[in-house]
């Protein structure tokens, strides 16, 4: 399995509260000239004269959102900011700063506490985001990371989930279903680690579907190609829990309801090869796989010829009458009722 | 011992992430004009046009920062909402908006978690601030409460931990080690309690400690009271972990030392007889207890004459050239360094 190797500790309560976060935040540089004011007072200061401001929160917890035996610190922190960032993109806006908690317990040492707080400051880096303050503290088990993004929208810009009209075309950007193709695969080479500690974890080959899980990139890229195309979607969603409880969470908000055809949903060829290994319907990983992170939007009919030219995108279905209803029609001509099997953090206790 | 005496339960995971967020949060009204959109979307939306924003988070962690065995679970999500308004008030900002992340065990029942957002809607209400948004997840064990606030302030309004000048007055709103007596008090009766089960807890006549200690207000009135008196503070810090702590922040921030004078600390009488009980200094209380939530704060000598009038506020020493020194003059006429023996988080491992 993916372990960390590092074999220096330092202990975090040699340092105490106030010199670790000084020690984690002494090389942030702030990038956005909104941010006044960032790490060492009491709050952030951010300037948005302008604009409208975007606040979302997200809670990782350790053994529920994450899993330690395979999930690289690093890339937990990056993950973490990611699907923050994520967040902000699907409301039409751009992520500015943030805010990081942190609660862990003492069989974390300062190294560790490092490695996260370089996977944010790495999405940080990528996405220009600025760390702007935070709350460092011990638990007395587990690992615990709270992240929230604060964003930046002009008014008329922001895409709220309520926007979508009957006849609306349902579109999504990249490929779905890959990030639970990771998963599979990560829990499957545990379990083999499990029933023989000297194996060695198959996962060549595999690093498109790896990253998705373990690295997603949110797409805020594509709050700027939907601006440069000269389109707003009327409503949007990030795929966070899985693809139907996204579509049935814009058919509520909304009130419309939507129709979606499997051989429209985009797949990348490795996802497709996986699986036919584990024996599963790809659909069935983009309906309910969740975590991966592409934008599910509707756009005006209207927009059609300009929503088709964008590479990236897939126009999957379209927005009904039915509100609250949401269904899908097979490969083999079926008419299926979409539930919301999303991943529910609540129910994996 | 204070007890969850409601008999009733109902399992969260009857309801799933979504079902419990809608219940959650139904009832939520939107007090701020510049609030645009709260809970249901991927992102609040907040509109400051002509302000600046302010944004804080803190951690409250079970068996870290809380004791459920005397922690009645409403108090707990009060002063979590509490401790973020105070952030925002110690930079002389008004708090707006607040985004909440829990994360609890399933032996948490519904009841439990609304009884937290219970506590958390009496102090937003108290304080006018709009709960905007939130991400409620299971974890392995215990309770994981993450707050962030978003205030906002005019650009000049804004005051800083680095804005203290030599010869400065240091003053502080209310008074100290109340918050640390009613702890105190807590812990004894813990141990009566857990030596004897039959023993019924004697808290009586003890109100005012044990309300500082379990539902402690923010001072965001004193914002409009020093605006009133036309006095902007050149620093100010809230007091979270203790008089000395907080001292050592403003001198380090703001490049500076300090005096204070012992006798001019304030102190509630109840405090003062509590101090004699337990045999404790008051003003190790005030220098090491924590958790008053009292504003710290330097005001130029030339607003003495503004600052004497206002009730409530007392000034307890001057800034010194002496960078990053803080020191107190006893009453019997010693003069003693002081150290941030503040409460520190992550040595309470």
């Amino acid at each position: 399995m993916i372990e960390d190797t590092n074999t220096d500790r330092t202990e975090i309560s040699g340092l105490g509260e106030f010199g670790l976060i000084d020690h984690l935040t002494k090389e942030i540089k702030i990038v956005n000239s909104s941010t006044v004011k960032g790490v060492g007072d009491d709050a952030a200061v951010i300037d948005n004269t302008g604009f409208q401001t975007l606040v979302s929160v997200d809670l990782l917890v350790e053994g529920v959102h994450f899993d330690l035996s395979y999930t690289p610190l690093r890339h937990l922190g990056y993950k973490a900011a990611a699907v923050n960032i994520s967040d902000i993109a699907a409301m039409n806006g751009t992520a500015r700063q943030m805010v990081v908690g942190i609660a862990l317990s003492n069989r974390f040492s300062l190294e560790a506490v490092e490695e996260i707080y370089e996977g944010i400051r790495m999405a940080c880096a990528r996405y220009k985001v600025d760390l702007v303050g935070g709350d460092t503290t011990s638990s007395k088990s587990g690992l615990f990371l709270s992240v929230t993004v604060i964003g930046q929208a002009k008014t008329e810009d922001i895409c709220y989930r309520s926007g979508a009209n009957t006849g609306d075309l349902l579109c999504v950007s990249g490929d779905l279903g890959s990030a639970y193709m990771g998963l599979l695969l990560l829990e499957r080479e545990k379990a083999v680690f499990k029933a023989n500690p000297q194996a060695q974890p198959d996962l060549e080959g595999h690093d498109y579907v790896l990253e998705r899980q373990l690295k997603p990139e949110p797409r805020a890229d594509m709050v700027q190609i939907l601006r440069d195309a000269n389109l707003k979607p009327t409503s949007m969603i990030d795929i966070s829990d899985g693809l139907a409880s996204e579509i049935l969470h814009l058919c509520k908000a909304s009130e419309t309801g939507c129709q979606i055809y499997e051989d429209k949903l985009p797949f990348d060829p490795t996802t497709l090869n996986l699986a036919e290994e584990f024996n599963m319907i790809p659909a069935i990983a983009a309906l309910n796989g969740g975590e991966d992170y592409e934008l599910l939007f509707t756009v005006s009919q209207s927009d059609f010829e300009k929503v088709r030219k964008i590479d990236g995108i897939s126009i999957i279905g379209h927005m009904t009458a039915n509100i609250g209803q949401a269904h899908m029609v097979t490969n083999d001509g079926q008419v299926i009722e979409l539930t919301a099997q999303g991943w529910d953090a609540l129910k994996k206790n």
